[in-house]
């Protein structure tokens, strides 16, 4: 099915987090305590949401995973041992400038207060640097105009113990703030199952993050859905993936290359490489024909910089993801690999082309040991903002890993120790399903009610059973007559299927475009004399009569796109 | 297909955690950093396991959920606010005695320890009495022989907080120690959406509880999979659900029916009520006739303290699950429709009908609320355990989350307070998983490497595609056409399709019946000749050849059980 949708979301944030608590997509988790004890940032899915949430991770496992031949799956504890965080670098570094009111007590993130502000971005500035602001612009509290404290480091891992914690003692659990950590510390195990290098290990599940402020709905949250994959490729240990410039200015990257001279005696700069055939990032074996020519929407560090200096709006570019390598805008083919796949995924569940880009990271946005990073962003009514991460995190989480725990997480071949380099897309699962409500929302002036556009394999049932119940002599009959058709679709097909006898008829159609349930069956008083049923199709209320016993076969090809409705 | 076991295991706990890591099963969460840091009771289910976990849910929910009518799935937070808590009775009643080594500091569970050194049950003893055992029997650290400190309550709830912990306040989140509570506390909207009732509301998700002394692989974790569902059913207000006798034995129930007693003026004594069909507990709607023809396995209350008294092991009795309705071995219909369709499922997983079995908690394991708790257990290699808890919990629930919270959670009928009752099936995936693991695994002596007899529906792959490459003329030709079947496969079936083609291939074999893959599809010379592969079947190791056209529906006709290899 086309979805024929212009990239303007056709649902704001507002409107859209309030039509899905009342038709319980989603609602905040405890609201009956709302006020007593209640704490923001921790949703519900309800009957409709959780199986969108589920439809979502099924397509994405049946696409990312089912359908590679190099791809694992796991799935790790969320409760984690703290040595996990402390090699991996986040109890260092994974935290927020947080300052308290000294008046009211209230608690803000600086740097969010000091945008909001004064309107400037403060990306990438020093504690201090924030400080200097604060005061320079005599900042004081929003709510009570109280004086602010000291910035504070605050981590965003929400931390706990198992058994008693003893006085002076760290807590020994940290909840993962992402699920890819689990993954670089099962590097091994995994290893020896694929055999071979390259290979994907995907992890779909929970993450925590004690964000000082969780806002817009579902977008900020402090626990949410991961699906992530860490592609571990092997790269010539001689090969530095950055260009001499970035390592000269860089004190980390330089002593990266100080050690690599020192034992091989050479070095070879090669930041975006894909020109490059020999090596291994540059041969991703599941980057087919079709991959090759997804059109992908790319905004440059380049152009975000020159714009910003020229003092006008930023330009997409748009080309072949091959191309995309060839040309040096993408580091390497995995990476344009997994930007065709995300590219096809979303747009497969209902997100607009034009409603996609990659925007490249700027400096001040990535860490140091980053080779590329390229945001997956979706046009939400309040603007562009990242759904899915990309990140070429290079052989980083590896090597510290290797080097806190001990364990050999390299390969050795002819001498030379081959620390996997690792390429990760960072799929958020709230904040695909934000987007694709938005775009599948419909205010419904001309229905009186609010409906759901959604694409059939997303919808949470493909079909509704709805004997009419009308005339009224007939009313048992058609109910037992729905209630065997329900039976038979349940039983011939995987869907779920909704049944549905009580009101009238257009009080259940409303209740079943509300849900975005693409087609209902209608059972009818002809339905006796020639064994027909009418089926419906959401989108355009139009209405079909079809042989029962062609139900099931005629529904599987309407939810899999193999006919389409005027084709019946 | 019909499986041929006995009730006895064919792997102990022993070999099967053994054999599960070495196959990418399941292995403990940072096991790279053992001994530096690593924290017990947490594992990481590998490429095989993750997909026995997720094969596991997707069968419960298409039997539990998506084949009812009036069951709803959610999906809540795990992180919950504390109030809940409160309000459940958690935080007051749900602990373990703790004690801790006054000389080396280790940590026992008291209760555990006693029963371990002095070969006696202390189920339902205080502190006091726990003490007082200790004391008398003067028990000491089997660690260091040192003495043993007081015990104390230990909290089995991780707690933790969102923003900075002030001194002197409790922590404002905690890690549900079971799903069900997320349930209650949704119950409003859910019932928006359901209705009328009876409804069910089903979760599958991680819960979370600090266990002091976590043991038997995946039996007893600190982080587990549950799959639960609350069936909420209205009853007669001033019916109550215990005998006279029981209520004057506990003050607490005798509370709960003067309080009716106050407010309608009369009270019914109705326990196991089964033979009153006016109910709504005995009108389970979906209680079908394949359903009330199960036959249960149960062990009797009455029947565990009579042997017990006489000194005899303990004998269950069988009956049709309508049958222990009728004659009040159960407490309700509700109650013998989650006996019974828990039974199939298992049953359907390849657990031996005789190593299930129901039985009837204890008076001293049961909480004051509860009206009937039945214990489906497994019979592992140590013992029969509970993998499934079935409890009537009453009104228990919603009532206390009403008192705390001040919403609705009830229903008026005719100036009558209805305040649903709830029956609660409550699955650990992970116990699951270690039955049906310990009874598919086969010692392979015969063959010379351990297997897996896993139903094909519960595979992780259900096919594997080996071109034979052999002889070396054939072997690009064979290994294109092996792709190319493989590529029909994953796009013609929904199902997982591992490819291999390294190695001989009796080793090739010898990976996938490891992995219980049932079907290995071989290409070979004559396939270019006649269009045929042979597809061998791993319990058997017998092969057929069958025409390439046909196999996506031969394998799917295999795995669905509407054929059978023998009538290939």
């Amino acid at each position: 099915m086309v979805l024929n949708m212009s990239s303007k979301t056709y649902g704001t944030l507002e409107n859209v987090m309030r039509f899905m608590a009342e038709t319980g997509i989603v609602f905040p988790t405890g609201e009956i305590y709302a006020g007593k004890g209640d704490i923001a940032g921790f949703y519900t899915f309800g009957p409709m949401g959780s199986r969108l949430v589920e439809n979502i991770k099924q397509l994405w496992r049946d696409f990312f995973i089912r359908r590679s031949k190099l791809t694992f799956e796991i799935d790790g504890s969320t409760l984690t041992p703290r040595i996990i965080w402390i090699a991996s670098g986040h109890l260092e570094s994974f935290w927020d400038p947080l300052v308290i009111c000294k008046k009211c007590r209230k608690i803000y993130r600086a740097d969010q207060l000091i945008e909001e502000i004064l309107n400037i971005s403060v990306e990438g500035k020093s504690i201090e640097e924030l400080e200097e602001i604060i005061k320079k612009n005599e900042i004081k509290c929003p709510s009570c105009g109280g004086e602010l404290g000291e910035i504070q480091k605050y981590t965003l891992m929400f931390q706990t113990n198992s058994g008693p914690l003893r006085e002076g003692e760290e807590p020994n659990l940290v909840l993962r703030p992402e699920t890819a950590q689990v993954i670089f510390i099962s590097y091994k195990r995994v290893k020896s199952i694929a055999g071979k290098h390259p290979f994907g290990v995907a992890q779909i599940g929970r993450s925590y993050r004690d964000e000082i402020s969780p806002r817009r709905g579902l977008f900020r949250l402090r626990e949410f859905n991961q699906m992530e994959i860490e592609f571990f490729v092997l790269r010539e240990p001689t090969c530095v993936p950055f260009s001499e410039t970035d390592v000269n200015e860089n004190p980390k990257k330089r002593e990266l290359v100080e050690s690599i001279k020192k034992q091989y005696g050479k070095v070879r700069y090669a930041p975006k490489c894909g020109t490059c055939k020999k090596c291994p990032l540059n041969n991703a074996p599941e980057f087919d024909t079709t991959l090759r020519n997804v059109q992908l929407r790319i905004l440059t560090r380049n152009e975000q910089i020159n714009a910003s200096k020229e003092g006008r709006e930023p330009k997409e570019m748009v080309m072949r993801a091959e191309d995309a390598v060839k040309n040096k805008i993408l580091p390497n083919e995995w990476m344009a690999y997994c930007l065709a796949k995300e590219t096809l995924f979303l747009t497969s569940l209902g997100i607009p082309k034009d409603a996609i880009r990659f925007r490249e990271m700027l400096p001040e946005e990535t860490p140091h040991y980053s080779a590329g990073n390229f945001d997956l962003e979706i046009r939400y009514d309040f603007g562009w903002k990242e759904a899915i991460g990309n990140a070429y995190r290079t052989d980083y989480d590896l090597t510290r890993h290797m080097k806190v725990s001990g364990a050999k997480l390299y390969e050795k071949l002819e001498g030379k120790i081959y620390i996997p380099h690792v390429i990760e897309p960072s799929f958020g699962i709230e904040r695909i399903l934000l987007g694709l409500i938005m775009y599948a929302y419909r205010k419904g002036e001309d229905r009186g009610y609010e409906w759901l556009a959604l694409p059939p394999v997303l919808a949470p049932f493909k079909a509704a059973v709805l004997p009419l119940l009308m005339p009224r002599d007939f009313r048992e009959k058609e109910r037992e007559l729905a209630l065997k058709i329900w039976h038979e679709l349940i039983d011939k097909t995987k869907y779920f299927i909704a049944y549905d006898d009580s009101g009238n008829i257009g009080r259940r159609y409303a209740r079943q475009d509300q849900k975005g349930t693409p087609y209902c069956i209608t059972i009818d008083a002809q339905t006796f004399s020639d064994n027909t049923v009418t089926i419906r199709f959401r989108d355009t209320k139009e209405q079909k009569r079809v042989p029962i016993d062609q139900l099931d076969k005629i529904l599987t090809d309407l939810i899999e796109g193999k006919r389409s409705f005027n084709d019946l």
